[in-house]
């Protein structure tokens, strides 16, 4: 037997199904009319906003990474709870201005940004995190061609990381940012050339579940922010503090402690270096506002026992759920929290596999999980399916098509 | 320094760049207007089909596994090198028929089946390799419904697996097939209710080199068909005796030697059971036909360095290439082959990162190769890209979009 991981306390049964956003996960299918189905919940994703908006300094914005989930009816709901948006290629940069974002409230990261994206971004007046030296001669001669003053930032490698963060950004040769010791030329260079200079973006790692090491990472980007800005002799009006708060996905981890992080940013903001003072500080999250408001309904298709095992074969699969199935970034596959969510308030009484239909033994939900007995037709939920789903899947692999998405 | 796969023989240079069907990566790329461009070579693919033909004995069909590379004009040109083709979802049947393959040239395969596409497969009249007993109760019973005799066969779950294939499909307890003990009894009632049996399909594993471990498990499928079709008293119409035939994707890798696997394969055949003296043998092959056919090309966006690491940052990435980055299936990420397309014959002279656009430090395409100088502008090529490339890619993260594909 395998652990699941842990079913966020927000999801509760109605009749014995699952419920999300009030309705019945039946319910949510019959409308959609087909499974797989990604369904959203407002009301989660509002309650994530708030309690960080409780947690955190009021002088702190929140951003919202819109690569977690770019559902256009998600991210307008987004907009009414965050101060900005952070995009990471024109493409996202042009849906986040049809769903309402504003060009001042969008900064916009990524290394290998195209001459049309920077153009696309320059002309909106949207703010570009600038990844490399190169990549700021191509901004400035641009915003020159065009008339225009490109907002600037740049976008700083740290020598240091989030000590345990799932994916790292910072520490040692990387494609993302400048490194520090470059820093101070190019942001003297930058205001020297008449861009409207935004100051500093610095992301050390994401998906930390340790409160302790974001504190400490947090004290040393406000720390090295100060250190550049003296170093060049430039103000630093915004200091994207990056974002790296994590979800629970696996057996044993537990939720982060926003309180404390907020507490202690609270402390950092009461002592700021002089260089900081007028600076607008934010920080950027994507899963942490939205993972946990998704999940994922899949339909049994067949039940069936091979060699002592019982395979749940679905007609979803890793094509929408490629982190799920253990197949983008993880070293070892865990099993993510995973229901019944036709039987979700039955007790657990066999061991079973869940599969997904696609025809490779990659296509895994979950592996030797202590269910409920399920049969052909009941709904199987994958949880914390609200970031890096949808979009972040092959969605065409073997014919198979997107998902159905619903923001209830 | 980490070494890259081998490039395949069949590439050579022009005017010092890369040719793909006797033209240059840069008249491609002008001619598909972008980058990120895949391209097929027919060439290639009709030089694997023609090498594969003359190495098997006549008797063997060769089919097509479409979910390889499901590109319209390359499954049609596929149409006319092979036998048959196998589809793994309704999706494909679907594009498999606008492609031009006939009903009888089709066999369909994959756990999970919906019935809709149970109904298409059997209205359409293509052979349905069935994954489980209910699998093949709905299959009977729809039949009836539709007054159609359904075409079935059953797909095999083999106690063995190919030593060493890098995806094993057979071998304990597997979602796919169904366990051998089950099959002879599962085989008499198909024939019992009058549907159209077509036989065995056996499918022991993936991207296998070892031609030694192939030949071992051809000469196990041919002896477990027979096996089956005596205990269930059951003709062997067909017997799909599934692919495996690897390709070299990384450094050491070898060619597979087809000439002893057709050796082989002729000498079964020259001593086949009474139960498959009039049975119809096919292989299913995708990445073999295909595989080494396609190349990604992508364009260097910037050039830097990072603690003495210099990356070249391209606007292509994982998004198209996934497998490529070490995402998918792999448990330590190797460089594939990979060149700068527009230095196709310059030395090697330095050490580099090849990188994509993504915001994520998943998104590489070669780590600490040995390359020619490359800067902004120049084309990288990934090879290899003929098969599991831009369909088995999340083509939608980070806002970015399919990238062109092209057959010359």
């Amino acid at each position: 037997m395998k652990p699941l991981g842990p079913i966020p306390a927000d999801y509760t049964a109605i009749d014995g199904e699952l419920a999300i956003g009030g309705r019945k996960a039946s319910a949510l299918v019959k409308e959609a009319r087909r499974t797989p189905l990604f369904v959203y919940s407002r009301d989660i994703i509002a309650a994530r906003a708030e309690a960080l908006r409780a947690a955190m300094p009021e002088r702190l914005a929140i951003h919202y990474a819109m690569k977690a989930n770019p559902y256009p009816p998600l991210l307008e709901h987004v907009a009414d709870l965050v101060d900005g948006l952070d995009v990471a290629s024109g493409g996202e940069l042009e849906i986040a201005r049809k769903a309402g974002y504003l060009a001042r409230e969008i900064s916009f990261a990524g290394p290998g940004k195209r001459d049309p994206e920077l153009k696309a971004a320059i002309t909106t007046g949207v703010t570009l995190n600038c990844e490399s030296e190169g990549e700021i001669s191509r901004a400035l001669a641009m915003g020159k061609a065009l008339s225009v003053k490109p907002r600037l930032a740049i976008r700083v490698n740290p020598a240091f990381e989030i000590r345990g963060s799932g994916m790292k950004m910072g520490g040692g040769a990387k494609p993302f940012g400048i490194d520090e010791e470059q820093v101070p030329a190019l942001a003297r260079r930058i205001v020297d050339e008449g861009a409207d200079w935004r100051g500093f973006h610095i992301y050390a790692g994401s998906q930390a579940l340790d409160a302790a090491a974001i504190i400490e990472t947090q004290a040393n980007v406000i720390a090295l922010a100060a250190r550049l800005g003296e170093e060049a002799g430039v103000a630093v009006p915004d200091l994207n503090m990056g974002g790296g708060f994590g979800i629970p996905y696996f057996d044993k981890d537990t939720p982060l402690d926003i309180a404390a992080i907020g507490s202690a940013l609270a402390g950092q903001f009461g002592k700021l270096p002089e260089r900081l003072q007028q600076t607008q500080f934010a920080i950027e999250l994507g899963r942490y506002l939205v993972g946990e408001a998704g999940v994922y309904l899949t339909r049994i298709v067949d039940r069936k026992v091979s060699h002592g095992t019982t395979y749940l074969v679905t007609d979803g699969g890793l094509h929408h759920q490629l982190a799920a199935s253990g197949n983008f970034g993880a070293v070892v596959r865990r099993n993510y929290p995973l229901a019944i969510a036709s039987r979700f308030d039955a007790a657990a009484e066999e061991e079973a596999s869940v599969v997904g239909c696609l025809c490779t033994p990659l296509d895994r939900l979950a592996d030797n999980a202590l269910l409920p007995r399920a049969e052909v037709g009941d709904l199987v939920a994958v949880f914390c399916a609200g970031a890096y789903g949808a979009s972040a899947s092959p969605a065409n692999f073997l014919g198979q098509g997107p998902a159905a998405e619903m923001l209830v």
